[in-house]
């Protein structure tokens, strides 16, 4: 994308209602605009990010097995009454009536729907287990938004519902979606903790949030070091492997994790020292196995190998991209802006051209751009006549990975710099070997 | 996708309630069930065409230079208020109050909302032409919702946005969209022509229909049988070559093309009887060049090159991907099920055993299987042991392009079937045969 094409507003000053470094690096980098309380505009680079956390959560739940469609965001009331939820869910459901005095909602979270998806077409056994997810926008009337799209009212959501024969089999389902989240959380760059946790108005007895360790987090969580320590399960984890899945699961729960409302001091007192970790944390993802909360009042039933009418046991699990975002920056960013991980940046490399009308750096700058087009990059091309202080703020800022800096003296050797943004380090080589190297896709 | 593992709920009888034929093909086939009045969950199937549609659109409007935003579905009602459209556009808004009280609606449309972005951050002439577009669910809260995703309440909208410093250059965005609408279609395997339109309630004194033409329509059309003959713009089409689009567009506005509303008995009377056509159409995109309307009461001015402040010059331009679906349905099926262009198909190559547990017919659809993934290929592997007429049946139903057919006899001379869905032809190939074309990924 050549940036004199794209719209990029960034905002010199930082905005007051920010009170947190992500939302105010969102709103400088010109990624997301506020149009009323809680809900946003995702500007072109927000929405890149987006695509781009959503479709590593696509790729990992359909690696576990998970199968992707798409519920509306507008729900009828009945099937919340049928579930008991819709008088209880209390006034941070958004309560619609449409033309005809019906009553509707605006989806909070998808059990009843999905529950009565199930209901109406399947009828055996045999078609389980069975793991349904979508990403959907979803809309929860909080008292107070705040934080960006940390708590937002608007906001998407990756939710998965799994239906099991039996309260076993449904713990394996559970256990795939762990290790799902276990991967996805890694590959957006972060170090994500599970942890205990309370069920809430979703019920069921088993859940675990998954807690993202930064400074600025929401609330403080106590876990054990060893955690750190850990290697993610890889892309060959084998997700039929019921045993092996349980391995995993056991040694991801053993050492002690758990967020302020679940501590238990006495455990805590046990560790040693040097083990322990009191930090802050940003919840990133939360799984849920409720059994037959939502199965047995909606009758969602199969016939079971004996022939008998059995409730399916369910379980839900929930991703929020759009506060995943704010997380990861929360994470990894620094005085002059966001780093984003390589695998969520929304350009892979920041080609700056210095002196834009200038042939030498207008021809590098084209050529690098091709190059990096050519080695299959997705390269941002500073093509504007802004000043070099205000170029090199503006790419620190947006946190694109490398930056290759084209400038006037530099080219007069035939030269070009390299700058990581992570690391800060800074390089000359020749243009040639930026050319080559962005020709062959390598960024290094 | 090993069939097995899927979820792909085929209805044996027609539904009652599907009045058209895409209605009852997309709920036989499994691809959307209705969950309200208008208001639909895609199934796994039906999710798979709806990205494929929705790719193609997105790859057309980059290519026409568009950048992809993301607006909220939620909107508060005092943006409406500014326009005057709070109060004009009657019942079919989903008005909501939120609770604190604050009146919200549910967008059936972003005018509003896109110009307060553009005012919030452009300043300059400089910064123009600028086109941002979403893919969002939008609600209209229709009287009657019927046939299907056709006439929705809760549906997909692309919506594009066209910010120009006069008349005229918002003219040359507006052609921008009308090639990339011509694009669009062809890809979707539809042939849509541009009809001039009425612009009701968005506004405006320049707007095209682009309709399908579809026994089943839903109204009278005419038109000259030139557009059948017309070829679809190249993929090399130069979006800034201002001269080129205009010529492109007078080329296919030439000829007399006239929905219902905007006939002229008069011209049609004109016209040799062999060149008129006068069938059913479906309208799949809409377009409007509004001028000023909304950047005025709205205030989203530029300073233009001579200083002065200039509300700009804007265009709306939607396409309904869920629309489109029922739409390309209504164009391409036959009495056994769906005909699915190549481009939307949801899966490539549909492999049927048929004898699930006959080592030949296992061990030969699974490498078959591979082969097609090899190839880079999205294959259904039909591993299920539904009778050889029911498989058909299902296959024949949800429209895969090829299926090849793995049974006991053929293979007993190392022979499978290959069948194309829209021609109904078969041919027997070697497996080797088959084996090879889909490692290269071909399918013929």
């Amino acid at each position: 994308m050549r940036l004199s094409h794209y719209f990029l507003p960034i905002l010199k000053e930082t905005p007051r209602e920010a009170e947190i470094v992500s939302h105010r690096l969102m709103l400088r980098a010109g990624m997301i605009k506020q149009q009323a309380a809680g809900i946003f505009s995702f500007l072109p680079l927000g929405k890149k990010v987006l695509d781009k956390v959503c479709d590593i959560i696509r790729e990992e739940q359909d690696r576990a097995g998970a199968i992707e469609i798409l519920m509306p965001t507008v729900q009828p009331a009945d099937l919340w009454q049928e579930s008991g939820r819709y008088n209880a869910y209390g006034p941070e459901m958004l309560r619609i009536r449409d033309r005809h005095d019906r009553d509707m909602l605006y989806g909070p979270t998808n059990e009843e729907m999905v529950t009565d998806i199930f209901r109406t077409y399947v009828r055996s056994y045999k078609d389980l287990p069975l793991n349904l997810y979508h990403l959907q926008w979803k809309f929860r009337d909080e008292v107070r938004p705040r934080f960006g799209v940390m708590r937002g009212r608007e906001f998407l959501m990756k939710d998965a519902y799994s239906f099991d024969l039996d309260y076993e089999s449904a713990k394996i389902a559970y256990y795939r979606m762990f290790v799902a989240y276990l991967r996805t959380f890694q590959r957006c760059g972060l170090t994500a903790i599970p942890m205990r946790a309370d069920t809430g108005p979703i019920g069921g007895d088993l859940s675990h949030e998954f807690i993202v360790l930064a400074e600025t987090g929401e609330s403080e969580v106590f876990c054990d070091r060893a955690f750190l320590e850990y290697d993610t399960p890889g892309a060959d984890t084998d997700f039929s492997d019921a045993e092996a899945l349980s391995d995993l699961v056991a040694k991801w729960t053993t050492p002690y994790a758990a967020t302020d409302e679940m501590h238990d001091e006495q455990a805590w007192g046990a560790l040693s020292d040097d083990t322990r970790i009191s930090a802050r944390g940003i919840e990133v993802g939360h799984i849920f196995h409720f059994g037959t909360k939502y199965s047995e009042p909606m009758g969602a039933k199969v016939t079971g190998p004996a022939g008998a009418q059995v409730p399916v046991s369910m379980g839900s699990y929930g991703i929020g991209p759009t506060r995943l975002l704010g997380a990861i920056i929360e994470a990894s960013h620094d005085e002059a802006g966001i780093i984003w991980p390589q695998s969520v940046a929304p350009f892979d490399v920041s080609i700056i051209s210095m002196k834009v009308g200038d042939d030498l750096c207008d021809d590098a700058a084209e050529k690098l751009y091709r190059a990096a087009k050519e080695g299959g990059l997705d390269p941002l091309l500073d093509d504007t006549d802004a000043r070099a202080g205000a170029k090199f703020a503006t790419h620190e800022l947006i946190g694109i990975p490398v930056q290759i800096v084209a400038g006037p003296r530099g080219l007069a050797e035939g030269k070009v710099e390299l700058r990581a943004r992570a690391s800060g380090e800074k390089r000359e080589l020749s243009l040639d070997e930026a050319l080559n190297m962005l020709t062959a896709g390598a960024l290094r």
